[in-house]
């Protein structure tokens, strides 16, 4: 019953027979390997963009961070969420990157930004010449922080804004296949059809080892990205096992397949959670995150079970014994019916 | 009828007359001058601090950023107000000189921190671990941006909390001396008695032409400072010109007779203009800055007349006619009693 | 024929097998998996290093520079041979993770730095009070980019220098493991016995995929360490597959064999070139790395034969025609017999 | 006697008299004093162009980093002489505020770098792809840091080898003024008309308080130097007293008129001290800098009669006795006939 992060569970079985084919002698080191050009042709296919580069990194947080590097200059602010895993998450890894930039947090209730705060975010810096930061890009993330999701045409909004004042867009996607699952809208339309300049495309969180692509719609920074990424020592030599674990998630729709399932978890377990009595959900479960509400004994019942999930506002332990405590699980693709059913009947006691 | 900042402000005389001075042949550069023994001496004697390491530099945004860079690591986040000038007026300098570091912006109405906000905001951060930045110190600005002042009780209020959690503490003293004179409480008092660790303590605002010191009242980092100085570019090589203007600055209280005087032209200014029908304070005036708002005839009247001063909220010919525009106004020591109460009177109509 | 580089051989079946076994369900992320214990313990026992702080990471550049960001302070400068990984094949990562602290080379024929210029280099820095950069770490790289190696008294020889002058010790060991199996001295020996501080521990060159350990013989910096880790993106969540990879390496002494295989191969190919008239070695060959120089015609035949590695002065088609062109050649630890003496036979002509 | 530098002297009575002029009431701060309008008309017609974007420093230091961050990319390294004052005496501010650029030393023997070494040492870098820093500016100091001065020609042939490269170039002018008096070449001859896209020019080394100019003579990076100079904390809010020093120093060619003087007066002792047995010149004087060698018998004469200046390979009392000491003398614009004649005869014994 692991439902603490979908950062933790295992492989698939595609992705580790790739990496394992891939381990054939020798191959052209720093991304030059064969697999990186059918990498690059299949996200071209995924994503209908001929044109664009397209680069692999291990972590979620270099993809960010040097995508925002590239898009940014030192003496700008870069727009986010509140929630958002660059500002909680990454330990000043963006201010680090983009050689001191700042971020400016837009209000959300469920990370989700609208386009007024954004609007009004954007508006409120920019405003003192010199003295103030410049504006910079824009980064959302979808699927957010909270779990919910931003629709095409949300996601067009929030650009638009950004296109009034000139900004460029990043999108934080560690999360985008369950994002695509969620809605049922194509990858060009939750990327650069509706205004995203550059995607951080997650794989780590949805059964790779540990890979992520950097897709620039527009390749006219692409070699100051291969720069950045360099000297964030961030390009790896055995490069083809970053490009096979890419090219299996890939194939034949695996990546939304495995997103699918994640997200299908997720459903059952608010299904099940959502009939309990003094449970009390947080957000619409919209991919494959929840947060709920329920009190402290049935967390007790869980934790002597072995389950395994954050509790966000407080210790199980602690002396607050009256509130409900908030339970943030995460399904990854691999949760099974019975582990769901399971967490569902000890947390319904 | 000059009162848009007191950074534009004339010299005063005594502190020309000291440059001048200072003008006989050569002297030794790079702050080995004679001048700063002296200026060394007497930040000692005025602070009652005979182990202070004390610096100088020539503006009050490199007297932040350097020692907020001493005092932090890149990985950490400062906490200061939401209206802080190293947040709102330095351009990610101090996100520059500190390698990255965050600034966690503390909320406030009136520019002053509260114990309970301060507290707040450093409890939410520091409890991811490795993903979240540090906490790091606690930056706080007397006479604040909105021209409130801090009491010993108050600073003391928030070192405290500081000290719970085992933080440094900067103030941002740009106007340290009009916080003095508003006080009536000793230097001393105002900073390492209450908590203080480093002051930047300005001249530039109040009656000097660009010198600013930096104290640690523990001098255990005074020699990264010192590099940390060389390497901003802020070590002036002819600094007997900065030891002058100190030197002077101090000599027979002139620094706090020059802020008395400001903090008197604002009070006077705040009398007449209290006294005016449809005009509000905004807050109440502590030292030598005002916020007011009257409406849109009275700005114009005082506008054709020449009068300088910022209007926070809009446009002097902007759309929003109904509205009534807030005016910022700082008095310098240099401010007249005749040009106050013309300005009054423009402002009555 | 592939002797481009130790970078671009296969994994070891055994390092891949590990990885396979450690895809079993979920495993706690973020290098709090249990196998990340088992190689903690590995390290401590291998270095005979009990308090030894371990991190992994997953390329060479990451662990240099991680390393050397935490034992510097960006007003220093780091001494390193003019021909170090560091200096020329980095793009700049020491400079940016240190925060901009500077590289001074010490010059070398062969990569090895001498005592007596490292002290030569050490005595001109440091010199200018303030105004120059102050004496930072020094950074010796074991087996060097020449392929020479140094004995464990030339080690103690050059960490004997930086302890004159109270300077930190990294070891750049990328090849850590050929230049233990060249000397037959123990990895303590090696290491933290001869005065290193921080070793890179290399794998990835050695037969792992993407794995490198920063071991802190002193653990005192190991916080700092994690914090600057995350902060460079290089903290990966599906940490296990790292771990794992690092397990089996030292598991049974494999890393040790794969060395010796690699620098056996190399000297295979040595005895083999040698013979050849008209052929010269440039160092002599001590680890898995060669540098010999012989006519074009020869690299021309071995070109179209499909051998694969570097030309150091020219281009195989260049115009200076005369000039005996220098090849790079090595070793990984899969080259094999077959493959090293038909090199050998076709540059024979 | 004071030949120690000529950034120790006084400031020449017109500057002073010009900052005082300027004390007269409120100014604009920040750049928007109308005295900043004459500053960049005197340049731009001192410099013979129209377009030119003028900046004001208070420190050469910060006129060479904040030129140099503007002009590179911190993937980049910087070509510069192995003696610049970049790379020596800066305490590692071009890394800083470059965000972590390199410096790529240009071999010389005094000071002055060769189009072939140039050329070399441009050619040398740039050749690893990714792996290497990219080829960036080069910055070139006259007069150099040994006193040598380039002609036109000579400057021309080397900004003509950064154009092959199509690499920008910047001018380091702490002593721009000693140049132009020592070759009688114009302004615009020594600085755009020969290649220079970048100049710092230099007033507080000959006569100014503290100021320095930067000057764009292609404007399409003022923007962003603006914004670098506010982020380093270098904008002055009393900015109308650089611009008042700057105007006075351009006025009626006080610039060149003391330069000249300075200039002379190093001849002076040159012609003076040559007359003496056993002492040698170590580079011909051709601007305000003289290094020359003689016996410590005569140095400890200078010195117990008061005379200061640097003594460059060893210590007045150090005990290689026998050794001639290398003195370091530079001549500013207030320099005697008196005290020059009276050094000469103390050094004659």
């Amino acid at each position: 019953m692991f439902f603490a992060s979908d950062n933790a569970g295992p492989v698939h079985p595609e992705i580790m027979d790739a990496m394992a084919r891939a381990n054939n002698g020798y191959a052209m080191p720093y991304g030059a390997d064969a697999l990186m050009d059918q990498v690059r042709a299949q996200i071209r296919e995924t994503f209908e963009a001929p044109e664009a580069a397209v680069y692999l990194v291990a972590t979620g947080t270099a993809a960010n961070v040097l995508a925002l590097a590239t898009l940014s200059q030192p003496f700008q602010t870069i727009f986010c969420s509140n929630r958002a895993h660059i500002h909680e998450d990454e330990c000043n890894a963006p201010e680090f990157f983009s050689g001191g930039a700042k971020l400016t947090l837009v209000p959300t209730n469920d990370a989700k930004m609208t386009p007024h705060n954004l609007r009004k975010a954007i508006i409120s810096e920019g405003t003192r010449g010199v003295h103030g930061p410049q504006r910079g890009p824009v980064s959302i993330t979808n699927v957010t922080e909270c779990g919910t999701v931003y629709s095409v045409p949300e996601l067009r909004a929030l650009t638009q804004v950004a296109r009034e004042f000139d900004l460029p867009v990043h999108l934080d996607g560690a999360r985008f296949a369950n994002a695509v699952a969620a809605t049922g809208a194509s990858p060009a339309e939750m990327s650069w059809k509706s205004g995203v300049d550059v995607l951080s495309f997650g794989g780590t969180k949805n059964g790779a080892m540990g890979v992520e692509a950097v897709i620039f719609f527009d390749p006219k920074h692409a070699w100051e990205f291969e720069l950045r990424r360099k000297r964030g020592a961030h390009l790896f030599s055995k490069h083809r096992f970053l490009s096979a674990q890419m090219s299996a998630y890939l194939n034949d729709g695996l990546w939304l397949d495995l997103a699918t399932r994640a997200n299908a978890a997720n459903a059952r377990l608010a299904r099940g959670l959502k009939s309990i009595e003094n449970l009390e959900y947080v957000h619409e479960p919209q991919a494959n995150i929840s947060f709920a509400k329920w009190p402290r004994a049935s967390h007790r019942r869980l934790h002597d079970a072995g389950a395994m999930y954050y509790i966000m506002n407080g210790q199980l332990n602690g002396d607050n014994l009256g509130c409900a405590l908030m339970a943030r699980m995460v399904c990854d693709w691999s949760a099974t019916n019975e582990n769901i059913d399971r967490f569902t009947e000890l947390a319904r006691g």
